[in-house]
Parts: C-alpha cells; sequence; structure tokens
C-alpha cells in the first residue's frame, strides 16, 4: 500500500452490510468506503447515497475489478461466502468476510489457499473477540494470568426470533454458536477438541421443528488436554442481546461480557432496574468499529489479523461436527486436523 | 457473671423492643430474654406470651428490680433513655440502650458516669457499624488500608413516611441522622468535628412543616485535619430502606451497604430488575443480631462493647449543633471536647 | 408432638456435624440440640461439652433409643445415609439426613418407604434451595414468572481440594454435583429427565486420576419437553466457594448465588477489589439454619419439608446415570420413573 | 451553511485540544478538521502533521480570519476562553468552548451576546452530559420519571494530582467542579440555587497550600424549592477517575456513571478484582466524541446544542459564590437571575 487510506469495497447491503458500510464511512480511522455491491437492483444505490459513497454496483465481479478499491468486506448471505472471498483473493482484494467464511471444511481451506496465494490479508468477522471483555479475559488466559484453562463456557443468546421461516436449517451452529466455538477455542490456547456433543431443539417455534429449524442448543466440548467447554445458544432472550463468557481456569475465573451492566441504574417502587440492550450491533458496537479498524491496520502495516481463515475452519470443524451430533444423537470424535 | 448465659430484661415492647425480645429469645447465643416491661397495661404480657417469656411487668423499675435479671435492653420512647440508662445503671444491670442514649450532653455525661460508678457494661443501638459492609469499612480504615480520610459520607433514607403527626420536632437529627453521625465519626479515627452545618426542609411532607417535622436533610462536617464528611438523610425513599456509606482517603475509597445487590437477579422483557429491603429491621437484620450478641458478649467476657455512651455522646454532639446550624442558619462551631 | 421444641439427637460429630449441631444448639428457633452420637471415642463428648449438650454417645444405636429424643440430624458419611435414616425412622425419630441420602437407588426407596411407614418426617440437606437466592429464583420458575424453562445451569466449585486420597471414587456426582441436579430438577417443574450425558477428569490432581478419583465435570441433562440443562463441577477455585444457578425460559432469565456481591467495595492503586467466601459454611450460612429451622417447623406443624426422600431420589437417579456415562462414554437414557 | 461537513480549526494543541482534534479527524461524522493553531511555535504544525491537518497558525486571528473554516473548536487555558468566544463569533465562525466558557459573569455575559449577535452556535464542553449514564438519568428527570428531586450529589475524582505548581488557585470549583454544578443544575430542572455553602482544603499536597491550590472541596447548594444538592471533588484518586452522580426525587433513584463496571471481571486467589479507567478521556471517551458530533449537527441543522453559553454562566455563578463562600468562611445567597 503506498497511501494511508485502505478504500474498501462493501458486498451486500442488507442489515449487517449497511452497519459495515457507516463503520467504514464514519468511525473506521485509516479505512474509506469507496464502493457498494449487491444484487438486488437498487440496494447499493441506496446504500452508497445515504453514506456519501461514490460508486454503486449491482454486478459484484464488477466491484471486484473496480483497481481504485484496496480491499473488500464481504456480508452476503452465509453460504455465499467462501467463493466470494476466492473471488476478491483472486483479485488482488484484502478481505474481510463476515462469519462463517465458509460452510464446509473444503471450502474453507480452498479460501484460506486463495488469500495465502494472492498475498493478501484474510480476516473473519468473529466481532466477539473485540469487544472488550471478551478481548480482556482471552489476553489474560494467554498470558497466563488465569492459569491452565479447566473449565469453559460461551453464550449467545439473541433477543427475537425473527420469522424462523428463511432461516437455513444449521444456523443455530453455522452462524450464532460459530462465534462460541471461536470464543471457547481462544478460552483453551494449546489445546485441541477432541469430542462435540450437541443437543438441540425448538423451543421457541415448535411449529417449525419439522422444517428442520433448531433454536435452542447446548453444545459440549471435550479438550485434548481434558478440559470442557459448552456452548449454548437460544434465538429468544424477551431480555435483549446477551453474549456472555466465562472461563475457569488453575488460577482463577474470569468472566466478559456481563450485561447487567449500566451506566445509569434506576431504583424505584418496584425495586431496582436497569436497562440491557436489545441488538448486537449495539451491545457490540465498539467491537464491530474494532474489528474493522484492525482490519485497516493490519492492510497498512502488513499484519496478521487476529480472527483468521483458520480461525474460521477451526470453529467450523465444530459446527460441521454438531450437526453430526444432532444428526446421529451422540457425541462425535474430531479427527486429528 | 457466675452463669454462662446472660438474662436480659427488655424495656418498650414497641416495634423495635419486638424485634430485638425476637432476637434475644431466638437468634442472639449467650443471652436469654426473661423478662419485658411496658407502661402500657397488655402490651410486655402479650409479647412475653408470643415467646414464651417468663415474666412480664407495667412497672418499669419492678423490671429494674427484678435480682434474676443480669442486663436490660431499652427500647422506649428516646427521651426516656437517658433516665432510664442511669435507673438501670443505679440497679446494677448491663445496659444495651436503643439511640439516641441521650438528647442533651449533660444527660449523656451522667448516664455514662452511671455505667462507670456502677461498672457496668453500657452499650448503644448504632447497629449499623456491625453489619458486614460498615464494620468492614471501619476495619479497614482503621487499619490503615485506606489511607488518611479527606471525604466522607453517609445515607440514611427510610423507606415510607409513616404518619408524621407523633413524630417529634427534631427526629431527623437525634434519631436518625445521628446513626450518620457515628458513622462518619468511625470513617475518621482520630480526627475532631470542629464545624457543623445542616440544611433541612420538609420536601415529603411540606405541610407538617410547621408543625416544626423536617423529612429531607443534608448535614456537611468539617474535621480538625481538614477532612470533609456528609450525612444526607430522607424519610421517604420509595425504592426501600437505603442505607450506604462511602470513605474516600489517601490510598483508595470504601463503598458500604450498596442495596443493589441481591442474590436472585431476574432479567425480562423490561430489562433487568433486582428487588430492594422495604425495612430496616430486614436490610439490617444480621446488625441486629450482632450487637446483641456482642452485648452479651461483653458482659460474659468483661470486654468493652464498640458501641459505647461515649460514642453516643460524640454523635450527640453533632445532632445538636445541626439543629443550632438549622435555627441559626449557619455553620455551627463545635468546642473543645 | 406435644411440646413446642423439637429435642434433635446429632448422629456424627465432624465438620459438617458440628456445623449442624451449632446451629441447632444457637440458631435454630423450635429445636433443642439434646445428645450427640460418633462412633469415634470422644468425639462425641467434646463437641456436646463445647456446646452444653446433655448427653454424648458413641453408640449411634442407643441415641435412636433414646426416648427423650424427637428427632435426629444425620452427618455421618454418606454411604452410612441409608441404613441410618431406616433405624431411626424404625425407632420413631424424624429425620434429617444430609445429601446424599441413599447411593443406590433401592437403597433410597427402602429410605423414603421407612420413613412413610413410621409417619415420620423425612428431610434431606439440599441446603442450596434453602438460600435466599436459590430460593427466590425456584419460587419465580413455579410461579411462571420466568416463562418455560429452556436452558438451566448449576455450578458447584469448592474452593480447595482437601487431600485426595481418602475422597470415595464418585463424589463428585455423588455428593457435589448432587446439589445441582436438585437444582437444575426444581429449575424444571414439571419436566422429567430423558437423557443424561457426563465428562468428567482429573485435572487439578492428575496424579489420583488412577485411584479414580474425579475432580472436574460437565454434565448434560435433556428434559422430556426438550429443555437442556448443565451442571458444572471443580473440586479447586482458588477464588473462594462458588456456588451459582442461571434458568433461562420463554418469560426472563433469573441468576442466583451470585458471588461478585458484598457490602464493602474496596478501590484501591490496583482497581477494585471484593472479597469472596471461602467455606460453604460461610457462603450459605443463613441456608444452613434456614433448612434446619424448617425442619423443626415441619415437625411441630406436620407439615412436609421441601426437600424430601422423593427429592434425593431423583438427584440421585442422575448421578447414577452419570456414573454410568462416564464409564460408557456415552449418553445414558433414563427409564420412565 | 451549504455543505455537508463542517469544517473545523482548533485553537490550543495541549492535551486536550490533541484529544479533542483526533476526535475530530477521526471519529466525528460530520466534522472535519481543517486547521490547527497554538501560539507555541511547532505546536500546531506537529499536532496537524500527526492527523493529516492541512494547515497549522501560530496566530489565532489568522486562524479567526481562514474563510474556510465554518467553526472552531477552543482548548486554550481557562483565562482566555472568554475573548476567544468573543472574537471568534465576530468572525462569524461556530463556537466550540471548553469549559470554563469565562471566569467572570460579566465575560460570560459578553461571549453570549457576541454568540447571540454573530447568529452563531456557541456550545460549552459540558462533556459529562454526553455520557451515556448521565445523559439517561438528566433524561429520565426531565420526563419526571424520578418525580421532583429533593437531594442530588454530584463527584468529581481525579487520577493524579499532577504537579501542582502551575494549577491557578481556584481551579477546583472553576475548572473541576463546574462539570458538578452544570450537572446538579440539570438535576434540578427548574428550580433555582439560592445558597451556596463551600468548604476546601489542600489535603492532597498540604505543602501548596499556602500558595492558594485547593485539592478537595465539598459543596453544598440549596434550591429555591428546597431541594439540596452536593458536590464533591478532590484532585487524587489512587484509583482512577472517577464520575458519579445521583439524584434522589419523590418517585426514586438515579445513579450516573458507575467505575465499578467492567466486561472483564477477575476472580483470584485475592478475591475478584475489576479494572478501572485511569483518565478522563478513556472514561469519558464516547462523552467527548457525542458532544462534537452534537456540535457538528447542530451547526448543520441549525439546533440549539444542549450544553449552552447560558447554562455555562449558571454554573460559573455557583463556582464564583464558592470562592467567596471559602473566603468568608460561610453561605453565600446567589441573587435572583
Amino acid at each position: 500500500m503506498n497511501h494511508k487510506t485502505v478504500r474498501v469495497g462493501l458486498i451486500g447491503a442488507g442489515r449487517m452490510g449497511s452497519f459495515h458500510a457507516e463503520n467504514l464511512a464514519l468511525r473506521v480511522p485509516g479505512a474509506r468506503l469507496t464502493a457498494v455491491a449487491d444484487l438486488q437492483p437498487g440496494a447499493a444505490q441506496r446504500l452508497a447515497d445515504r453514506l456519501g459513497v461514490e460508486k454503486a454496483y449491482t454486478d459484484l465481479q464488477a466491484l471486484l475489478n473496480d483497481s481504485e478499491i484496496d480491499a473488500v468486506a464481504i456480508a452476503t448471505p452465509a453460504r455465499t461466502h467462501a467463493e466470494l472471498v476466492i473471488a476478491a483473493a483472486q483479485a488482488g482484494k484484502h478481505v474481510f468476510c463476515e462469519k462463517p467464511m465458509a460452510v464446509t471444511l473444503e471450502e474453507a481451506d480452498r479460501a484460506i489457499a486463495a488469500a495465502k496465494t494472492a498475498g493478501v490479508v484474510l480476516q473473519v468477522g468473529f466481532n466477539r473477540r473485540f469487544s472488550a471483555g471478551f478481548a480482556a479475559a482471552i489476553s489474560a488466559v494467554k498470558a497466563g494470568e488465569n492459569g491452565t484453562t479447566q473449565l469453559s463456557r460461551s453464550v449467545t443468546r439473541d433477543p427475537a426470533l425473527r420469522d424462523p421461516a428463511p432461516i437455513p436449517q444449521w444456523t443455530i451452529f453455522l452462524e450464532t454458536l460459530i462465534h462460541d466455538f471461536d470464543t471457547l477455542l481462544h478460552f483453551n490456547p494449546g489445546a485441541r477438541p477432541v469430542e462435540v456433543y450437541a443437543l438441540a431443539d425448538a423451543l421457541v417455534r415448535p411449529d417449525f421443528k419439522d422444517k428442520g429449524l433448531l433454536d435452542t442448543s447446548v453444545v459440549t466440548i471435550r479438550f485434548d488436554n481434558g478440559a470442557i467447554a459448552t456452548a449454548e445458544a437460544n434465538f429468544q432472550a424477551v431480555y435483549g442481546y446477551d453474549v456472555r463468557g466465562e472461563v475457569f481456569g488453575s488460577k482463577g475465573m474470569l468472566q466478559a461480557g456481563n450485561i447487567n451492566q449500566d451506566n445509569c441504574v434506576r431504583y424505584h417502587a418496584d425495586g431496582i432496574a436497569i436497562a440491557t440492550s436489545r441488538m448486537d450491533t449495539d451491545l457490540l458496537r465498539d467491537a464491530y468499529v474494532a474489528e474493522m479498524t484492525e482490519f485497516a491496520h493490519c492492510i497498512l502495516h502488513g499484519e496478521t489479523p487476529r480472527a483468521t481463515g483458520i480461525d474460521a475452519r477451526n470453529a467450523l470443524e465444530i459446527a460441521l461436527a454438531c450437526i453430526e451430533s444432532v444428526q446421529q444423537r451422540k457425541p462425535v470424535l474430531l479427527g486429528a486436523r
């Protein structure tokens, strides 16, 4: 890079894409949003107009061919991610890809290889690790302050089940718990997951169970050093967005993401009331900005981001084992990696 | 004492007396409630019956003359305390007296002298210092862990203004803030209060202001080492009983009595909800038992209680200065003690 | 019962027995500790002397035959509980038995039957449900305030691994997690556990693994309505005794037993510091008194305690399934009850 | 304004100026930092270079004459503020001025009048009201949710006393507590302060007391409706930057700015540890960005900022009364405004 600002093109102008676009346009030092692409007619243009971005494309490849773009941010539906990562890398663009980066291990391997071959930065949207609490916990674990991890836990509860109809079948593992798997892998540095057991059911919307939609799950992971981790997800927490982690080791315990923290506590006739966050983009706003800031920084300084394609593959391996575990109703052993 | 249980006679069978009676009968190791006295016909008998206590008196002196009683607990109206302390001491009984022990310094001095002459234990009901949080804070201050105190604060907010009609005029200083003055004196060990400024008003029930009832107050105390303390009271906190302390010194800050702590936190559609205590006898239940347990212990082991007649006098001196400050609308200097 | 105080005989004068003895002697209204028995010569006598209790036995049956005893509290090693419950019931005594009440389902059934036949109260030491936080959470769940339970969690972490040598092999399930199983069953009222999967290892003291001692475990329980629960235990939490519960339902989430709550928060040069409890008898002191108070109350008023022999059997069923699950390294289905 | 971005010139490139510059350059949508001015040779240029800003001035008036600047942000020493506000307004620039906007009421009135005459936006740096907790509390008070305010409190404790030598004499009132006065005025909407009593001393650095430096203060404010407020400041809190507010009214209590909130709680052998903020620009980072974002927004949309010149004058009036109160050692009555 011979200029000081990374010119980013966004692919996918939906809810999450729009949020990334706003951050890139307004809050990320070192980056400039220069183009938006979306297959849906008008979507890219509307977003570009709103944020004062110069170019809008309905042809994704056209954006990839744009020589005035240094990097892309991919925020399209999950199943399209891997091919877009590969195409972007082949076009010589640095790549930020929303999670999951891929939905098969083969795809993941090809995406990693493509980025490596092209010599571009490949970062995956594990934003949770960029939030202050999780970042501090993981950092303390890696520094040995918490001793050897023995037990760990990661929770994701979404605030409301939007219409379940269009949600793909294994979303709870591939798109939701993938965050928790990534977190737990970083809560257990140096350990390798060797067994996965997943229980899952449709408790929020039992009427969608026969369509394959699972909205509640608990996953148990055993590591090769004996440590045990649990991941837990649910698609409808009436009290808001709930993302927490806990890591217990030989020297202590760390808790990240406590949501009962507010800078305005209200005491009234019914007792004490504290507000909660209702949106991931609200609870984790700083983390979303931080990951994109790191993306720009890594491109400008030739550094490796903390959430890589390998991280994406590692978390995916567990997600895929969960699917197998639910299908077979038994624990699944992971092969050597 | 040549037996292992202190035989206590209670004087005053009202709300607080009944509560002390229950503790003495059921929860205080080393003490046995053996008699109750109350001027109001039937009151002592009813309480004695309820708790299985043998003797009930309507003649207070009769209880003081009872040779099978080692100690008395005084829970009558405030203005009767000092004379009862003196009479009890003269009868050779150890004395636990609810706060305020006296309402004039002259009374206080006579009560202290009477106990000294009789060689009996004299303990005053500054229960707050027996609650876990305040006890720990005061202990840390005295151990020097917090450095030299520079700023301190004590708050008392009662949960509901019972009918203000029968409340005596200066209750807010003599009966409520007296706790806070005692606390602040212990937050500033070794320092002497030299100036008091009190603001007070009738904000909860303005209609009783012309009867002299003040329900809201802030008191500022300056110590001879420059440290500054504030005490704050209000008679109607809709969210419950609120008793907190904060002491800031050259090495840190200690907070005691945080009320937003509950062992069952509820997260629901409106956010997070935490219950509060609605009664002093609920919030400070353990402290009430602890002070009475210490009373029995001091009698049995010949030790000095941590809340003495001198403490009562010291807090009263500030309360009386508050009254003068409100009357004269200016700060009042305290004489040398 | 034709008198107003329950006369209790304690069986077992070890650490927990001594603690129960102290509570019975000093803190439990309605009960009086009148005898202590322990097989070890001198142990009962020493405890009786310390607490001023009249009788001490080294012959347990002699205590059971004592006609001046209404009830017994059993605090002997776990494997002797069931036979003592049966013997006590046959002697016409009401029975409080420390957990686990039995270590086989057959024993449990015989103990329940013996109490029923004798018409005596049988209460089991699931003290956790008597702590304020857990009691409030369970009460809210039963009242429907939290909706239908979908996910729940219970954690027990002991503060320090005493010498592992004398700890029997399956202690983590039969004596530690039995509390969590009981809690989770009450977090899921009306649901029946149908599958149990247990992972366990020796992570604190790997050198004792070949002796069969497991010190770390995660158990997953699936209920017949699809709800999923996890129980988690570890024998060495360096930060103190850690007992927490969380129950997530269609209307909200409840958290019980948060240990980061202290009434004296210290702010100093290193940040903020809060003290923790180092002993179960410290963290749960009130709960221990409350369960024994309920025991006396149920005897005096002919009521059923909230922790019954059936509860003991239900939790035991899960503990036994855990042992099977660890041995077979797979999930275990529970039969119909 | 006929363009969509406000071009801002910064005056004063010291610690706070540099921080505002960074925010304007990187984090404030709607604003662009286009020039920096500082009297000290090289200071403006260095800051401009670091942030990629085009113009640097050592002549402040030159910046004010720059026709490519729409607005200025003033971050010079306090005593220069008012004249710079006036000069900027006369040059037709919108003005953001760090607190205090003026150090005499006459200056304040002239500054307010200058902005009014010029028709420019005048915003004052009361950043605290832009932090989430204080903003929510003030909003709830204004909406009546907390009832009528009866008691309120505002605290500022700086983390470390930098060399006291260059600190002007009345800094604690004019520069530190001015934030608290502003906050308390907004905690008591509709009420007018009528009496001020200030105690102040040099407790952190007694050796500087004879130079007039006061580092510790408690101020009591009485309002015309009887409500009472306290403001408290200290220049050396070893545990970090401490900014809190509490407002108690007839319907409840609100607490803002609790600093014992961290998203990574650490449990270790010494208990529980929570990190604190050591810098105002760290604790209140979001508030600094929010106030500048509002400044740009008000300019672009012709709206009135929430922290105006009138607010600055109101808080100053109390600060000046504090000085008088300390000098005369008595409460000071405020005249009608």
